[in-house]
């Protein structure tokens, strides 16, 4: 834990002497509620303000391909998915969830984060993709949920999860990344969003981010996919607008047609632009592409580097509002610089 | 009935001992719901399944103008929509009723859906509507309400449309399409589509669509309607979402200037890539422009076509998940399956 | 309070004698509700019909630069905001103050709305924001809130608000705009607006806008903003769509770009389009451009100006629907074309 984590930890933290006014406006902040709602929101506990952990590109790799899975450690990806869902064909979900569990003890996975895309809560398979794949002796650090509708779902599958686990010791919590899918799931996206941060302060997983799949989306309301996603633009701003809300990062659409590199980049930059932190990726040759258009300009990181200089600075001085630039600074823009910088601190290189 | 229909209806009907991991996906399907909602969403009940009523283009013909009325049968359009509400000035709305009532006994609308738009349940007028319209010996096979903003006014309107009906026995049940044509209306249509389900249950109609009403939305709002439409995007997206969530058609914006048929194409191409299933005419220079972009391609009807196969074979086989074409295939893609070829059968020839 | 007003009023007040028809018409328009909320929706109250007060351009005006307060009566500008917030250093915020209720009492506004832009409610500065600047012998028009993210927020402002007003009398309510520039504050617009207008009942004020706040909105979800705005089409439509429900104004986006009125005026006539009554604005070289898009077409004042005509003397005959142009005409298009005219007698040679 750096010194950024540390200082956000002590004004966050059980009522303490420090500066009164600022945390005032942190307490304040992070208690504003969703109307209506029970659960907290935006609330930055520990947890979620341990670490920023990057997912420019999020690729999939197929579980039933051993030897795609053992190209991971070479990708330089920043997260990649060993995929037991859509990527699998029916009759090799067995032979995937095995595969999953041996790439996890024996790869090396370096700055890469390695996750397992599961099936669905309805699908039938979940639990024994749970049982199987977290079998292995390391654990992977995230699961990947798809196609969540509801807020029973997330209940039923942390149920399940606490079953596969059992009373294994976690060094730290898995990270929980969501999938919404269908009409119904963003109808439902906000109180799905809500429930997800509520189970995560118990459960053995935190809520960490929201990706829009868009092509299940189109099939499930008969929309017709294009490049230009105009045909999603209600689903595809509601999706980002909503897991930023709850400070979760917002994944953005696929793009098919892998050799079209022009396309994805002008999505890629479309996406940023709109406030997506990452993008799904189905082939090594976008993963640079993307990771690209989602790594910040070199101003957005010099504002972000004097942004929590100044914090610190203020931190120390401990009295008054925190300003800067002349604005008024509060919580959220602090943790997207924070976020810029421990982006591009783990990136560097990539 | 056909085949198709008899199978869903043994899939989704009471507890059978028929292949248990389909059963459990098919039966969490039909019972999600939307959070906080007490009604049940996107059940497929037999009455849903039972026929789906292409309405690519639904074509508003005046009550009052008896000449009109009587050229429908010569139209081919899908859905032909006897108007009471706005084509029909307020001095001739008794005149307008009188026709309706006249032409449905006498007129032979043979594959065109035959429909009655009253007014709206604040209008003053619906009573009336429903009383004398539906003295004639043969109903119309769908009703169209405008103007609906909330639960409560279809609550009135089943109410008045029992009076109405007396207790006069239904070969099969109305058909009820709702328009939304205001602000309000679009910011509750979630709870105004759960609360038509839960009334088509009991009810003499079956909730089966959605109208956006842009002009009056434009109105209410104070907007200016484009030819793009880019001002009413939020709420057409949202319509057809919602719409899709609650598998109920969704029928998309009239344009008024019926001379300019490449707009009306190229609107038309753009509602059905939304999702849109059909679009609002006014003259009947645009019925087939509009029925040839709201007609499935070659590509998809194959895609249907055997996607129908393969479940055919599924449900004799009797076991395991049902995939095609790699992918597992829930609910709402076989509705989407069933109602292309229920389309492409219906509408043949015109 | 002219003759528009006096009908109005006495259409929509306690239970009258009058035409019976046109009266549950606007008795029913008058008390549709949201779902599942306990507050009236739209009620036109004596309060909001009032009065229509323009503001095609609300210009800031930093409360700490005497000199940019005193040239506001030469600007011609619809409203000026004084401002306490964004625009005023955290050092020099008592100055803002003082010089805001100076400013009140000295300057002769003319036909110009004089608002004062507060802090938001939790960042620790609102009550003597409130204080100081209301302790002018001349009170500010409107009250401008921003940063709205929950209803608890109107009700704390509410009651600092009424301890700062103390037992002065009011001539006429104060007139409250708030901002809403948060990815929480969009999800929670609907409840916010429901509980000002139900505490603008019993309290000092009326609400009566909502001001889009994109730049603080695009820094809260790390969306970039662009002139075209696109990455804010979703909330920017609810935006207006919302505040257009519970009959408030709406503001659009600023454009801080002030040499570039190209873009300016492209962006207005894009938001008035879309149903935004006005617009933002940082200079008084953005003034004209702004309020021109703003101002009705002369269609639309031809429009507005027989449709009263025609309500006049349809009120005077007494009975039945009120029809024109051979559509029947419900309260929302009365009161546009009311706030038309309005807004052309307010400001006319501006």
């Amino acid at each position: 834990m750096d010194a950024m984590s540390l200082c956000l930890r002590r004004t966050i933290g059980p009522r303490t002497g420090c500066s009164t006014l600022l945390s005032r406006i942190f307490k304040i902040r992070t208690e504003r509620t969703v109307h209506y709602s029970s659960g907290v929101l935006g609330q930055s506990t520990p947890e979620q303000t341990e670490r920023f952990v990057p997912r420019r590109a999020m690729m999939y790799v197929p579980g039933s391909d051993k030897k795609k899975l053992g190209k991971i450690p070479s990708l330089q990806v920043d997260c990649a998915v060993m995929d037991c869902e859509d990527g699998v064909a029916m009759n090799r979900k067995l032979e995937a969830r095995l595969n999953i569990s041996e790439a996890l003890d024996t790869l090396d996975f370096g700055q890469t984060e390695c996750a397992v895309r599961i099936n669905s809560v309805n699908s039938g398979f979940m639990e024994e993709d749970l049982r199987i794949t977290l079998m292995a002796n390391k654990l992977p650090q995230a699961l990947m949920l798809p196609k969540v509708e509801t807020p029973e779902e997330l209940e039923l599958f942390t149920e399940k999860l606490c079953t596969a686990l059992d009373d294994r010791a976690l060094a730290e919590k898995l990270r929980l990344v969501i999938f919404v899918e269908s009409a119904i799931g963003i109808i439902n996206l906000e109180p799905v969003c809500r429930r997800g941060l509520e189970l995560s302060k118990s459960g053995p997983y935190k809520l960490d981010g929201v990706v829009f799949g868009s092509d299940d989306f189109c099939a499930d309301i008969g929309a017709t996919r294009s490049v230009e996603c105009t045909e999603v633009m209600y689903a595809r701003q509601k999706v980002v607008l909503t897991a930023k809300a709850f400070r979760l990062q917002a994944i953005d659409v696929v793009h098919t047609d892998y050799k079209d590199l022009d396309s994805l980049k002008r999505q890629s930059i479309e996406g940023a632009r709109m406030g997506y932190t990452g993008k799904q990726v189905i082939h090594p040759g976008q993963i640079s592409t993307v990771q690209e258009a989602f790594t910040p300009s070199p101003e957005k990181i010099e504002w972000a580097t004097e942004l929590i200089q100044a914090f610190d600075g203020h931190q120390k001085s401990g009295r008054g509002a925190f300003t800067f630039r002349g604005n008024m600074i509060d919580m959220p823009l602090l943790l997207q610089a924070r976020n810029i910088l421990e982006l591009v601190k783990v990136t560097r290189g990539r």
